[in-house]
């Protein structure tokens, strides 16, 4: 997708412009993966690990949706180990927030919050995206939207003997989800891939910030 | 194997009967999702999730064991993604599941330790199976039946904070490497194999049942 | 590349010596399988696991990195389950320690930690080289190697409800980086392969076994 070395991972939307869509998702990518990175080095800052832990924590937040992702939609090696970028970009973030550490720790909970649902929810229309680019069927790319987008913090909070938000927080996956439906949607209604993109990520990023801030709750027993 | 659009992966027996084998590998796949859904519903019921952490648990049950399967055996996407009703089986599952609480809180052990050992059998049996047809060696193919077998509840359980059955019940992986064991040894000599998967279930369940009736331990210190 | 049904994942090194490179790569691979394996079973039986369970660590302990690794370069099905040595190694590993109970009871800490620092470098050399060889750029061929040789011991800690060793132990991932980062750096400037290998290791096992004799640390708040 990303990288000149695998030309059959390549693919062209309707419009034909194959560059500008491959661009797009990786980009998106990119994004969430330095956003993670930051978001998993607070969370291993605020737990006291040392700075190879920090960074350690840090990769696993920012890659481990993606990798799963790519793994299962057949995108091998995955893009975190075959593009250039993703892995000093989630080091130099773990490190980066190590070295910053007197701030990091008076992060406000809101803050932290903010940053895990943008990460959230561009993963959730990158990873979405980019299954149906491979040719997955719409329930499962909007599964799959949801597994990237939960998938690095779930892998980091078992890591930290943690109960993923994925379980713990009420609406989560449920946000992530909303993203990867209005992709899927907008494909089988031939919308124009950046724009579906674009209000995926802002309706999940809307309705889980007014989760939190209205303290919404799904039905439980 | 279950999906038209992926004909690279479907294979013929030594009577030529492609259709056949890979139907009864997924009707039996298909049914180890739903039971497997079911019981990982009910888990996360009776730990208090909400309806989507519920869901959650209930997919990663159903699809852990497959999908690891899967990748290691070179099916990719794995069938739980490629085909259109696993996903949908498993969210529906741990709907009605979440909606019948009362009556699933009151599900006594035995009949819940039931659904598992069922589901057990048959994913030992299918992950052991599909493995030979993918051309893996005999070892290799009962190793995989068992990871089939415990993969997706092993998963649920750690992210449910719990320790997984394969390290704390006794006769447990030794139940689903027999099923294994029946499916490779029925291929090797010839046997038909609908009647070689049923055989291998049906002691799976046999020995788990029995050993759970009486009470059976394997040796430790 | 350990076995002759898998011609495609065959490579040649500069010299053209394929079969060396890959025989190589395999004994080095299988050395760390046993290593491993004794570890994660001493662990098993420290925890008073029954034999399948000890014998469950043993696996996971022993595969767990090398295949994860081959998943994500795609050499898939990976070397654990193609190749007919592996899975039988790790169950007559797991065995024998659960067998040798009263001595393995009293292996001293120094010996334990010596083991895992020896499974720790022949992984991280074994990984980087094997990802080298199926063309991944400098960076992720170290990333790799690292999450070879911490991999398989990981998750069998999260089994565990462990802490795993590379958030707990200062100078852990560290060393194995090393190890990586010499087998890629020989690489480049043309070194032969068998002596960068060994190279790397000792560098890596000095390092990891420094570190524990000298109680070194990585800043930490």
């Amino acid at each position: 997708v990303d990288d000149e070395r695998t030309p059959r991972q390549s693919w062209r939307d309707s419009a034909g412009t194959r560059v500008t869509v491959a661009t797009v998702v990786r980009q998106v990518d990119l994004a969430t993966t330095g956003t993670f990175a930051v978001e998993g080095a607070i969370a291993g800052v605020k737990d006291h690990l040392d700075i190879f832990g920090v960074i350690v924590i840090a990769c696993v937040t920012a890659f481990g949706g993606g990798m799963v992702r790519d793994v299962l939609i057949g995108d091998v090696p995955p893009a975190a180990v075959r593009d250039r970028l993703y892995i000093p970009l989630a080091v130099v973030a773990g490190f980066v927030v190590f070295l910053l550490y007197k701030p990091v720790e008076n992060i406000p909970t809101w803050l932290f919050n903010g940053l895990d649902a943008v990460g959230l929810s561009l993963f959730a229309v990158a990873g979405s995206q980019k299954s149906l680019d491979f040719g997955l069927n719409d329930v499962s790319s909007a599964f799959l939207g949801v597994l990237t987008a939960v998938g690095g913090g779930t892998i980091a909070a078992v890591l930290l003997g943690a109960v993923p938000a994925v379980l713990r927080v009420d609406i989560y996956a449920v946000a992530a989800l909303l993203g990867g439906v209005i992709v899927v949607a907008g494909s089988r209604l031939g919308w124009r891939r950046g724009p579906t993109m674009l209000a995926g990520a802002l309706c999940c990023f809307a309705l889980r910030a007014l989760s939190l801030w209205q303290h919404w709750n799904l039905p439980h027993h």
